[in-house]
């Protein structure tokens, strides 16, 4: 597929990407690509962009672009990704200020990367999304993907605990009663996982991890599975309000005796990588967990 | 003071509660106190009690009370304690079933405990309750007591992180990125703080403890302080949704720039205590912990 | 390969297992098959045993057993499966008490399931070992297989914290410093790691779990990675005594300098599985998670 | 008491030492006090002290002075404290480098804090530490003073699990299957405790915590009590080596049937507080809590 297409997101509220943004236009034009531009992030410009430049949309400069280049973390990669619909869209994600998970290309490394994704030779990395498939109690289904997790958890301040039944592949797995349960990727298991106590899962694992927030029977532990499996979660005939929610992003309601069941979906995010940054150098300065030199040194 | 009003909470799906519920009506009856039951606990007599006794709603029942039967867990008891007003009315919490933190009285212990109150002769504990202030941006104040917890969390399930700001007697401890934050007692230390990853306090300690809820800082511990300091929680002015729940019973909503101050509370829940069991007994029936007969008798 | 001679090992202080070894001798004779019988084992039939039977010690029992019958909990089985040599070798594990999750036969599912392994058709799930290579400073080798975890730990009580730099696939991925360091396999993710802090990894999952034990550094998570890396653990010159320990069976100390590498092992267990138990009521037995009638049902 | 002899211990590796116990020697001398440095530590200065000074061994250096400086991080003087004999004697631990908890002092404030102390007018906080009794099965005693922690592991890398039976006050608690068992004061609650999964304890707090290492039974957790507590710790006739360590610095063995109990020293450590740090300043440094600038002064 040749990429002729451009779309950009960045941070509204980044001004540190302006130059970069100005740079990248003009990157652009000199060889040839339209750069397309998400309204809230043209903000960044003043107006002022010299460079001829489509402005859209959010969900339209995604759907439109032949590659995306996302500035601004990891919040605003995820949010971008949403819109996403085919596999193959590279996606440039630049960090301003600290290494991300998503985001782990410098911008003085951006331009380098432009230039690789148009000749259509850039190193990358696939991440596999979940597919989430909530079903209500009357047979209704609505269907979405997830990067990181898929989150099912109460809303209701005054019930705290909700209970759950997790089945998998048909089998029961155990009644959790908690404030939730994250079912997590691979991607997912160093956000909101993470946070619950869940441990990390390299991205190049087939895995899901299933990790309860805040559970009740003190025995339950994050559990790893093979992506291969359907994760059915089975909601009792409750009166407290449960939501599904994918990625922080979308919310769905679940009605008593509905369920949701996660599987590995067909969608896949292409991640661009840098050339020579790795997953633990990424790991390690996310996670803060020090490095001393002369050990990174040492055995190689 | 003489106790001669018993009121009665019991909870209303317990049907093994019924038997007990007529046998304490009769036994009170014969000693000439007069007993008080709550509206919906009378469901469980199908209108057929015949002993005279008032009926009235749940507040107004625990109010007129000189002493409190409550039939039915914690949960139930947690319900019935925030609408206790004096600190020496004796609660004397029976559980069917398991043992509970708050209701470890047995069903056949539970008129040698009434006799007990009725002489004024009973063997209690008192469980400090915490004082949660919520002062809003513009100054408005509103107050509360919570037995086990007040806990700080976001309503939202679209931004998952909160920050907030914890302010121990005037000096800045930690910002706090989180789903949320709880101050437990040590009545609660067993409860939602546990679930959160806190420790066990016991019930003699002079202590809270401020448990984080999924800390996005990896370092974020549970952090025990004595009971004597005022524990204060700022919001950051943000968009997200903050509540402020205590005891999962009463939740109050936190605005932007707002913040909770919880101190001890001149309330006290006064518990009548079983004759012979032991805190522990109960900590490792509800917790599971096991036991091995030949070990509870050795060191004796 | 046929079956003709089947290995016996049983606990030496499990009594009730007397008439279960009477049964299987009658049962192995009336089939034309011999039983070899381990020397501590035989003090359960206080030399009484009328069939016979070949008894022998330990190591030599289990090398000559086409098949192997482990009589009495995980820990059992662990020791004796550190002497079989052929992967085709099906092993029996039968608990007394409760299920094990080695040891998911039954007693009273033992004949049937001897029938079955005589008749080379029965259900079994192949276990991978890990294969821990430890290299000292001065270039020397020793090897080993383990089923459940290698650990590397200090021996030194007085010297508290040790630190070890961690290796994969020649990549630096962090230093940790803490008491050891556990790398386990889907099936130790359920014994020492678990009691660390691990997450369950499903026996299916091609998978090893790092988990760091009482780490120094609060943000080390246990880390997930596929089985087909090489998980290199270093040592720094370090006056403090380090040793690496295969299943808690084997101890070898590691010399300042040295380092321990772990992969898949060519080795895998082939244990023989009972007919209708799944792997998640042995999870939910053995870790108390309970599980409520009603719910099992549901979701069949 | 007057202040005559100071004692000075420094980390003989700390070459950044050198210049400022130079200074403090001359100090010293103008203000008419005695010096008495350890013998270790003088290598600091290759002999070449001009001003007077003793030099004398560890114990030796520390038994003789009428207040103690230590050069040198929490581990130096951890070990330096447990020569100390009587509770006034003021101890000022200097970092180089990051804040310690129990070395807050900086070396530019080492001269003026001093002169406070010479003038007998420091502000100072003392540190309660933990009394162990050690009793073998034939009734052989032994005792010794912690200030961080007392903890019981096993020595022995092949049996992994110990069994131990926790008494508090003459009530059984319950059996731990662990690899040990901490009890820590408030200033070790930061230190090993932490790394096990305990929380932090207010110094200011009269508690300890008793803290499980890799525990088998998945709910046990860690329990806070009242420092006037007597802990005891029940070895069952076991196999095993089990060791009861003080502070890591000094190690007993302990027999099957013996037991260590754990009460309120009437020991405490005197630290001398630099005269503007708080304790959360310490934590948020020591655990990487991070702070947002802004945040420590709006609460001001």
């Amino acid at each position: 597929m040749r990429i002729t297409t451009i779309g950009v997101v960045a941070h509204p509220a980044l001004n540190e990407a302006t130059p970069v943004l100005r740079a990248l236009a003009e990157h652009l034009r000199a060889r040839g690509a339209r750069m397309c531009l998400e309204t809230r992030s043209a903000t960044l410009l003043d107006g002022s962009l010299d460079e001829p430049c489509a402005v859209s949309e959010g969900p339209d400069v995604v759907r439109r672009a032949d590659a995306l280049v996302v500035l601004g973390g990891d919040g605003t990669l995820l949010r971008a990704s949403h819109f996403i619909e085919r596999n193959e869209v590279p996606v440039i994600g630049v960090n301003f200020g600290s290494l991300g998970f998503l985001t782990e290309i410098m911008p003085s490394e951006l331009l380098p990367a432009i230039d690789a994704t148009l000749a259509g030779d850039y190193p990358f990395e696939e991440r596999r999304m979940l597919r989430a498939v909530i079903r209500s109690a009357a047979g209704v289904e609505e269907q979405g993907d997830a990067l990181n997790e898929v989150v099912v958890s109460r809303t209701d301040l005054m019930s705290r605990i909700i209970e759950l039944d997790v089945v998998v592949d048909g089998l029961f797995v155990s009644s959790f009663r908690a404030d939730g349960l994250i079912v997590a990727s691979p991607t997912g298991s160093t956000a909101y996982s993470l946070a619950a106590g869940g441990p990390i899962l390299h991205p190049a694992l087939h895995a899901v991890v299933i990790t309860p927030i805040c559970p009740h029977t003190l025995t339950h532990r994050p559990l790893v599975l093979g992506d291969d499996v359907c994760v059915e979660i089975w909601i009792e005939a409750a009166e407290v309000e449960i939501n599904v929610t994918l990625d922080g992003q979308r919310s769905i309601p679940l009605t008593p005796g509905g369920r949701v069941s996660v599987t590995r979906s067909p969608r896949m995010l292409r991640l661009v990588r840098a050339p020579k940054r790795e997953y633990y150098e990424v790991l390690r300065n996310k996670l803060r967990w020090g490095e001393t030199g002369k050990r990174r040194e040492t055995p190689a």
